[in-house]
């Protein structure tokens, strides 16, 4: 069997469609239409076995982790993810591999309504690239730019636990049900497309929590010129961490990556009630993340993230 | 110097823009502006150190030529080529490696009039993923689908050239000027976007010769469901193959791949006079591809393009 039979078999027969899909796999290029209102967003992600993922992981956890983790740039962007290409890079031809790999990218292409609209398939050390294609009304994109002095920070959900996840992964001790949950977290990260019609109605800026909260809070900062203070003790801390590194839990929830919340920030006049949020401090004029401590000062932070090189 | 600061240095002091980016790199997704009157086309295509190109090569051509292989996809399905994102993995940090790959890449892009509005970078072993992204006026993309019983397969230039550079890589011996020619023709090709309003109007099905004419062609004639004739003395063979490969000149110019012209059919009424296209034969009822004999009946080639497994 030969690449082309290979794609054919494989990713062909992944079938979830969107009527604006005007034709998909099998051209030079796949041919999409974009709605008169809408701009077109559009981002890109590697996983590299070894450093985003191991070898050894479940197929279907990679495929899907693969492609939560580029939905999430959808998310932060308040944009609708609506189509994906796929280029993999494969060490050996492994069918049974191959096909639980594209049973979990076609599960999770059909829960979020995305479309494989085209693909490349090579051989070399595994690693798998993800470009995905959304569509937010004209002009309502949110960007990292664009957070106010005085504008409240949130995190729309639980962070560390990701982090926790990766540094158990060789600790055979940990007890059974909360490794299903930590690993649970770390494969299967949920993007926060649910917030879109809200952040586009009152984010200011917006960005997910891939790197860690200290660094990605910070690349808002940076491209909004401005500073931040947060409260570290509202940092909304996943409860598996409290129970197992509460002397370092501020800091994996403050610096562990991979979580995929957003970090967003809102004037003060709005409020998300019911959507699972927490204010965790404020944008301030004077450059910089700061915490505020317990006595009312504010201490610097050094914003720390996974860093490739 | 970390990850961060590293793609900000190289790529975003690409400056070639275009006023249909909204907005490029520096956020989590690209926001771009698809005209009304439009479609949208995306292609994907990975080069792997060691596969497709050896990390000896001056990186100025690794960058230039992964882009001008995704261009090609482009000039494909008759669309002009607007954007590009790269994900690019490296395996360490080499600032004048860097360098140079972002100077092949700025020239290209500035060449061809393409932003590169989005990237990733990461650790792993040497490859480069570009998704490019054109529009062409709706419904008038050029599927490899089309073609009809009783029209003209085209081809749009000189094949063997690239084939018989890989062949000569280790070969000490060609002499200088035929070697620059050759080297040229495989790191520089030259995607025929020129052809996009003539194909728009005239072709029935289009591919562009990346794995070799008869696999390219061959997957014309299963999309299309038909089959073609062609005269073996009428593909235009590069004069260096001739000079240097007659006795082989033909499997040359018919499997040897990375030439990157277009392959196309049309109708009998148009003649591409004046763009440098050769006619090779005819689209049958017959299904698989044939050659003409001197005598005149056909005998079946066997379609043999690039596999990589």
């Amino acid at each position: 069997m030969n690449e082309f039979s290979l794609i054919k078999t494989y990713f062909n027969s992944i079938r979830h469609q969107r009527v604006d899909v005007i034709f998909g796999i099998g051209d030079d290029a796949a041919c999409l239409h974009v709605p008169n209102d809408m701009d077109l967003l559009v981002s890109t992600d590697t996983l590299v076995a070894g450093v985003h993922f191991l070898s050894d992981w479940d197929p279907y956890a990679i495929a899907s982790r693969a492609l939560l983790v580029n939905i999430s740039d959808m998310a932060a962007m308040a944009a609708e993810p609506c189509w994906v290409t796929l280029a993999l890079t494969l060490p050996t031809f492994d069918e049974s591999w191959l096909k639980r790999f594209s049973a979990g990218l076609s599960d999770t292409l059909q829960a979020y309504n995305i479309a494989l609209v085209g693909g490349d398939t090579t051989r070399g050390p595994l690693s798998i690239t993800l470009t995905i294609h959304g569509v937010c009304p004209k002009g309502q994109a949110i960007r990292r730019s664009g957070a106010k002095v005085g504008d409240t920070v949130y995190v729309s959900g639980l962070l560390g636990a990701s982090a926790l996840a990766v540094s158990f992964l060789d600790d055979k001790t940990l007890d059974e049900d909360s490794r299903r949950v930590l690993m649970d977290n770390l494969l299967f990260p949920k993007p926060r497309v649910d917030l879109k019609h809200y952040l586009r109605q009152h984010a200011t800026a917006a960005i997910d929590v891939s790197d860690g909260l200290s660094a990605d809070l910070n690349h808002i900062l940076e491209s909004s010129h401005v500073g931040a203070c947060i409260d570290l003790e509202k940092i909304p801390v996943h409860p598996l961490v409290l129970a197992y590194k509460k002397e370092n839990a501020i800091e994996f929830a403050l610096n562990g990556g991979d979580d995929y919340e957003l970090c967003f920030t809102m004037s003060n006049e709005h409020e998300p009630i019911g959507l699972g949020c927490y204010p965790i401090g404020r944008i301030t004029e004077e450059g910089g993340l700061h915490a505020k401590t317990l006595i009312g000062d504010s201490v610097p932070i050094q914003a720390r993230g996974y860093c490739h090189f």
